[in-house]
């Protein structure tokens, strides 16, 4: 086990109504003028964002609301929210969505005490040292940004979505109410179920050895996802389905699954260009492109595959891993097909000449490669794209 | 699943030498003059304790020793901890070692504060509101106090073991180097090993339905022990399976795998009034007590049972759930009995005439009764005495 430091200070408030508890939740943090930061209309028309204003008056704090935030999240709101906060002397960012919403609050709440550019952090991937605090109230299990210190944007002016990381990005509360995920549209549902395994299956794949703990816990997670998330697809305002998949989203990303290991990250590399150049679906675009990252991966540790597919699928091992673990890539491709979502690139808008542009675009490390299980080239990345177009 | 609050702030610091990091963390969570409390020889012979000081000394921290701390540890040294803090003005408890360490450290935290005696939260099992800073370096993975916000102290003048909780008792940091733990002898390490197993079992048996993220993590939690315990057993200088036990020893007690289900707890009782009486070691109690509760508590959920035997233990249902968690039982008592833990009471010293004695003091809800998963009267308690004699 690699050496590592953990801390997850968030404080989560889960289950029904729970966001009641929003104002009372600010309060406790400090805050005393609150940005609601939102998305589209589905929090004005549930009626959600009138319970949590009505949280904050009863607890005379003062509010701004900023609403507009796309999925992949662009800088130019994230601008507008950094310019509101100042003028109106906002000390709390309250997120009321999915992560996109949560993602683009943290980067208003650093963009507030940054003096020049925020961009240079997201585009540099520079650690960010402050921000406002923030609090959250999660509509869409997916991104694990009601947990996470990570935040990741799209620059419209030169489409390059990046994501950076700070302590201070952990939320100081989320209020998770699984009720709030009973109208997610299926597509919706199933991205997200499919982002929140991209983010274990990254920190499964790893060269750390005999990690059994960490294993495991991933392993409970990703069985977890198998299970329930075909339950909601069939029913979606199954309750306690809802609950174990929003409670499976805070811990995939949180870490506290994949401290002491070395962890991958290549095919969320390869994702945020097919977001950023076509606005993907980041949830679908992981689901078409990880098998894809697998079958490329297979050979590099054919044991951990085969183990993967025993684990997680049941599949008996043939005596033979690289076969047993191939079992496993399919059984992963079925399950992303039986929830709904694609099996290929073109499925999802991308054109044949995007394969080479994006390929080019992916930032590299010193060594002219990117991920960690396998490094990869630019020329493996065009490959794998090719593989699932 | 069940609403829940869930907050574990704890720092994490994990790894080989990190003990030379306790003084800047101790600075970095504001303590100025600390108490480094203790408990027997082992850390002073070691040298662990030169280097903590060592580590204070370079970040001009000055510090108070209080060493002596018993297993099942007692109130008279919190008094004693407590006048001394007080008299020297010291802001910050640093515990150095195990359980019992960490429970006194935070008895002294909490006492500090309290106007009249600290033992009235502890009798009466009401949450302490508040506490010095806690730090901890620890030096045997069992108790999970490390990471948990509960203290266990026992009064020695009514020979009362209880616990309490409190948000403020959560350490603000934790040590945890696994090649501190290289030297524990074989019936510390598997007493430990006990305990943090039974933490996951109280957790796991509940009458919450449809809780599959957690039963998995729960799940997750007993199968890396019940793979690597018998490793270190069997190779105690094994980096990798020491690491694996401390981290999942930290995450056992923490609260993450059993939030949102009612957890049971009847065996821990049970057990306190064993360490109380005649001061038997808590993870072997806990060894001895857990499959003679699980015989009685298997009739009331038998299909728990079963799924506890084929997930842990890889037992194939016999189509009979009961007979299937029968055989689970049996798993565990083969499992404990492997890694060097007694099977009877009698083995750990208790006499026959202990048994309606120890019945007899257990403390109950108004109902009269105690536990959750079957809620059990003072006579169901003397069974499960007399069934493990």
């Amino acid at each position: 086990m690699l050496n590592f430091e953990f801390c997850s200070p968030t404080h989560f408030v889960f289950g029904k109504d729970t966001e009641a508890k929003t104002g009372a939740l600010v309060k406790q943090y400090g805050g005393t003028k609150v940005l609601i930061h939102y998305g589209g209309g589905s929090a004005v028309r549930s009626g959600l964002l009138d319970r949590v204003e009505k949280s904050l008056t009863e607890e005379g704090i003062l509010f701004e609301t900023l609403g507009g935030v796309q999925p992949n999240p662009r800088s130019s709101l994230v601008y507008e929210g950094i310019d509101l906060c100042r003028k109106t002397g906002v000390d709390f960012i309250l997120a009321v969505g999915g992560g996109s919403v949560i993602d683009s609050a943290k980067a208003i709440a650093a963009g507030v005490l940054i003096d020049g550019d925020f961009w240079q952090y997201w585009e540099t991937k520079t650690p960010v040292p402050a921000s406002l605090p923030i609090g959250t109230v999660l509509t869409i299990p997916a991104a694990g940004s009601e947990s996470s210190h990570n935040s990741v944007i799209t620059n419209e002016k030169t489409m390059v979505k990046r994501g950076t990381t700070g302590q201070c990005l952990r939320p100081k509360f989320s209020v998770l109410n699984p009720e709030l995920t009973f109208t997610l549209p299926a597509w919706q549902t199933a991205s997200g179920a499919s982002d929140i395994i991209a983010h274990v299956l990254e920190r499964y794949f790893t060269n750390t050895e005999d990690v059994e703990v960490t294993d495991r816990l991933c392993e409970a997670l990703l069985l977890t996802m198998v299970h329930e998330t075909p339950r909601v697809i069939e029913n979606p305002t199954c309750y306690e389905a809802r609950a174990n998949i929003m409670w499976a989203g805070a811990l995939a990303h949180n870490n506290v699954v994949g401290v002491g290991r070395e962890q991958d990250w290549a095919t969320h590399a390869l994702e945020h260009e097919l977001s950023a150049l076509r606005d993907v679906t980041h949830g679908a675009g992981l689901a078409v492109l990880f098998p894809a990252w697998m079958e490329k991966a297979l050979p590099h540790n054919p044991k951990l595959f085969a183990k993967m597919a025993t684990r997680i699928f049941g599949i008996e091992n043939t005596g033979d891993d690289t076969e047993t673990g191939r079992l496993g890539i399919c059984a992963w491709r079925d399950f992303f097909h039986t929830i709904g979502m694609p099996s290929t690139l073109r499925e999802l808008g991308m054109k044949e000449e995007d394969l080479p542009y994006m390929a080019n675009r992916l930032m590299l490390k010193k060594d002219g490669t990117f991920g960690n299980f396998i490094p990869l080239t630019p020329a493996d990345a065009e490959e794998i794209y090719r593989a699932c177009f």
